[in-house]
């Protein structure tokens, strides 16, 4: 990863989560860096070589999906897989094809949303947008393909015991009622195809917002967190504290993310940063400012941490990741 | 089904088998129609079903799915999943999900296909493509969680002793070195990235043309016949008998579609028609003329039935299909 800047900047944050963390007992809030570091490096060459296509892939469209997929990133999903696995007395390597297939999702969504017809964005990942970089065209199918792949890869690689469950598990996260439903519903909102939602009152705005990103972007962490639960045969309890883990991670992370956007600098996020109040989006330091929502990120991180805190040990890494989450810097 | 133009055009085109399969002794085509509608009655109140989905989906997303998935269509592919689990000893019902799911994912590519950055088309089964009854946005959108929605119906519905090894078909199937890969194939020689395609001889714009349509479209049929195999816990040898009818069934339902593109009538096609040979596309007909496209055709459909002559009186139904696929009028 050298010649890297995200992860660079990972291990910067990880010193910013330090100084946020010095009241967190039982944390070492800086290695969080390091611990994303070694996630990259065991998830990225695995990426590479799922995306090693035959010739039967179309060279333009193979060519789009590794741009999409290698691109510089943080590999949060991918992270919280391995480290539920690792939290339930899993390994790694069992978890791998679920915390590749999580990170394919991902990446789709990222490559559809930017495109005209969505959010039309030109920068992703410090790079230019997958329709820029090729056309609109093979953006479309880059982002269908790597949906296929995302399945292909967990039907192969997760133990036969829980594969099927692991897909029906993925795919309600990637579906209509999850990760799509919350991007048609923040789209609806945006252009005014669901009017009263900006008119309403602050509580009203609040509960929508909420409702848009568990499912826009908290289902896919909390997908990726049972996933790497059940490639580690977790049973039931342990499930579900991993899933109420993930409930409070991914609206931490959009509260976080949101407050990015509203304060960060576009060489540390990568993508156009303040385009959310330019197009006058609800997000949420617009519906209850900045102080508030840091507030409630903050609350929201340690609401994470003891929902695994039955985990033990074990689960040092959620919970350290929980904190820098709301910490972060990009 | 009453009032359903293509149901009853489907009847017509029974009859129309008829007359062309009068010398094909040992199958009653005319009653591929009724056969057909069976299907039809048994697949569409499921699908209808499975696309009641929560107040998580957003209203427009939701309505924009039912439109794409209950627009009349032949549900041929559900056809192959159901008549292959029957010609293997199993039943309609084991194989409901994945009858649902295939045809999920036909639908989600046929939004996809149309899209104005893709084919650009304006009508679809009859009725304005998605894009043009919702918005672009939409339309997307539409696709990629009916994509998702293929996945969750087969993890769930199919027998949980094959739900993985059907997942990771249904993946292949629709991915990157398949149905994506031959759509982005397609698109490249149509736009000329691909220059030396058109120019090329005959022969190689035959191979051309076969490399496209068995991912393109083959595929898809291919993972059909597979899919209602494992549903009846088909053995290796069956698998083996319904791949090969799936790989001859798909290129002659494609030589067929494009004999259809180049003769047939939009109101019967409920599709704009004409529209291959207006932009200079390769088809069978333009490569190697009506006569000879007819030819291979049969020979492909006797392919097809002789693939399955193993497996008795039981795949009577998959026979009689491929011999009414070359000769239908829509």
């Amino acid at each position: 990863m050298a010649g890297c800047p995200v992860s660079s900047s990972d291990l910067v944050s990880g010193s910013a989560a330090a100084s946020a963390g010095q009241n967190l007992p039982g944390v070492d809030a800086a290695s969080i860096g390091v611990s994303l570091e070694r996630v990259r490096a065991f998830i990225e060459p695995r990426l590479s070589q799922a995306l090693e296509l035959s010739s039967d892939a179309a060279p333009r469209l193979a060519e789009s999906m590794r741009y999409a997929v290698l691109a510089p990133g943080k590999r949060l999903r991918p992270a919280l897989v391995l480290w539920a696995a690792e939290a339930c007395g899993g390994t790694w390597e069992t978890a791998a094809g679920a915390a590749l297939a999580v990170e394919m999702i991902h990446a789709y969504s990222l490559v559809h949303d930017d495109l005209p017809a969505m959010d039309d964005d030109d920068l992703r990942r410090g790079q230019p947008t997958c329709h820029r970089a090729f056309d609109e065209a093979t953006a479309i199918l880059c982002g269908d393909a790597l949906q296929a792949l995302a399945f292909e890869t967990l039907a192969r690689e997760m133990p036969p015991a829980t594969a099927a469950r692991g897909c029906l598990v993925l795919a309600k996260a990637a579906g209509a009622e999850a990760l799509v439903g919350g991007q048609a519903d923040d789209l609806a909102a945006e252009r005014g195809w669901i009017p009263d939602v900006a008119a309403s009152p602050g509580a009203d705005q609040m509960r929508w917002l909420e409702h848009v990103h568990r499912r826009k972007t908290g289902a896919l962490f909390l997908a990726a967190l049972e996933l790497g639960g059940l490639s580690a045969n977790a049973n039931e309890a342990q499930l579900s504290m991993l899933a109420a883990y993930g409930r409070a991670f991914g609206l931490a992370f959009q509260i976080a993310d949101d407050l990015l956007d509203a304060e960060g600098n576009e060489a540390a996020m990568g993508k156009r940063v303040g385009k959310d109040a330019g197009r006058g989006k609800l997000t949420f330091p617009t519906v209850v400012g900045l102080e508030q929502s840091r507030v409630r990120g903050r609350a929201l991180a340690e609401e994470a941490v003891i929902s695994v805190s039955g985990l033990g040990d074990s689960a040092a890494k959620l919970t350290a990741l929980a904190r820098w989450i709301i910490a972060r810097d990009h």
